[in-house]
């Protein structure tokens, strides 16, 4: 079976508008070059018993769940409290972390820095060559920081612990509207009904109307689809194939 | 009470990261604005039973559900069907949509472009003076499509009636890591434990290390913890009020 994943990103600085989250896009990004299926994200406040929730939910529903922010040092930095709460789990101070911490920070630790020292209790540290700090993990549920360059660093030097077998995508521009096409596309599909095929109107584009995506794991399906659905199209329709 | 609002994207091509979600800011922003507090943000593959379940969640726990996605004419558009399958009612082509479409249309019509003109059993048109096309609405959850200049054009023209008590907000940006202000935010919230108080780190800014964000209804309660925090940090700490 090829592997799921839900992001869950923790934060009242986005739901609140306050700050765009850079985080998600990386990560489905990452995640689908890795032949990894993101199969949901979802935000949420900063909020003990809603995280809890959220991740007994999403770990027990997916391979993977990956978290971003609330690993800080103050008040509103409660991710660690809430994936302990989920599991049913005491909050520790791990003697590895305090090290590190205790190190980087030297005589400008203030005795809060050693909040990042906590994890839930049963939590694995993942250390590994080119990472300062290690990536924690609860059973399936790998803990990110928000900042976004801390998250791609960390995310950058684990991903290949992830790789699935590979999605093959092939896109289709389009001159028309979706209207024209949707009767051809269904007919593809009938054909092909395990193809993922996306349609997708741009905006004021001068070029073309509509970007259609092939896609699957299956090299063949891609290909097969592919020809079943340029056999369909009328030909000033075609713009581009990529 | 303040009113709440829970946003749903659907669309594979978010989840796949083939696109980035620019709705979802967008509505924050807008909501935040209008002093309607989003509590939640979920991002659905484009499936019916997968929609109608968030569906059923997510209007019952908040005043207003927006969702953005799935509402053209092509096999993957399912956002009505997953809707009406949430209350549990038909999906019927609207008389009144169906005219604007074949209005708009004219001879370009193709038959699938009517698929635009189903709403679920029930639901309300809301129409106002610069919109061509009306906006779909079933009991609180309002019906958007995914292409970010309609959705910002629709959404614009209905924005007032969402407006609730108006959100205080002031910024203090800050020197020093987090770890040196962990005690006086929590100090601060102690004698203001209505304060919504964020902290944000920002990396590789030269200016300044920690956004540290006040906000309330209640501008006393703003203004108040602006007074509180500013006596507890060190001077050579605070960089700009804004």
């Amino acid at each position: 079976m090829p592997k799921t994943a839900a992001i869950l990103i923790i934060g009242n600085e986005i739901l609140s508008g306050k700050v765009e989250d850079a985080n998600t896009p990386f990560l489905c990004r990452e995640l689908r070059e890795l032949g990894v299926e993101v199969r949901r994200i979802v935000v949420i406040p900063d909020e003990v018993p809603v995280i809890a929730a959220e991740v007994v939910g999403l770990s027990g529903a997916h391979d993977f769940v990956f978290t971003a922010g609330g690993v800080g040092p103050t008040h509103d930095d409660v991710t660690v409290e809430g994936i302990a709460a989920a599991f049913g789990v005491r909050v520790l101070r791990h003697s590895r972390l305090e090290r590190l911490i205790r190190d980087f920070y030297k005589d400008r630790l203030h005795e809060p820095d050693l909040k990042m020292a906590e994890v839930p209790e049963g939590a694995e540290l993942l250390s590994m060559e080119g990472l300062a700090f290690p990536v924690v993990v609860m059973r399936n549920v790998y803990i990110f920081p928000g900042i976004p360059e801390v998250l791609r660093r960390k995310f950058g030097v684990i991903r290949e612990r992830f790789r699935d077998a590979p999605f093959y995508l092939r896109r289709v521009l389009v001159r028309g509207g979706e209207g024209s096409l949707a009767e051809h596309l269904r007919a593809v599909l009938r054909e092909y009904p395990a193809l993922l095929l996306g349609s997708y109107p741009e905006w004021n584009n001068p070029e073309y109307q509509v970007k259609l995506t092939l896609e699957s794991r299956d090299p063949d399906t891609v290909e097969g689809a592919m020809r079943a659905l340029l056999a369909r199209l009328p030909a000033a329709a075609l713009v581009r194939i990529e």
